[in-house]
């Protein structure tokens, strides 16, 4: 599994989590994903590695702004 | 048109606004809400006062907590 994980600024709550989570889920190869509005992570499990820039864009849908985390 | 007003603790963002708003537009009577997250603050109409009790509840319903404003 490939595990890749991002920092996610503008969440404030479980709705927000929610609204990442779904659009998240449906970039292709997302088998699952971790996110925390306390702890502004976002965090995308696949069998390959996943597109940065699609999980990225996939938060900017939600409302968001997502980077990679070094 | 009567106007009631409450104060809301707990929502941060829109989405939360959006919870409030859904639960307490299922209150019989109620004909418009307004809600804002920034102020903390639940403006009912209807043509009748609202029940203010079934507004509390209906904020409890969505995950907050309503008191009628002084």
């Amino acid at each position: 599994m490939n595990t890749t994980e991002f920092q996610v600024t503008g969440m404030t709550c479980g709705h927000c989590e929610m609204s990442v989570r779904e659009e998240v889920e449906e970039v292709p190869g997302v088998e699952s994903v971790e996110v925390s509005h306390q702890d502004g992570t976002l965090v995308v499990t696949g069998a390959e590695p996943v597109d940065e820039t699609a999980v990225i864009s996939a938060v900017q849908e939600a409302g968001y702004q997502a980077v990679r985390s070094a």
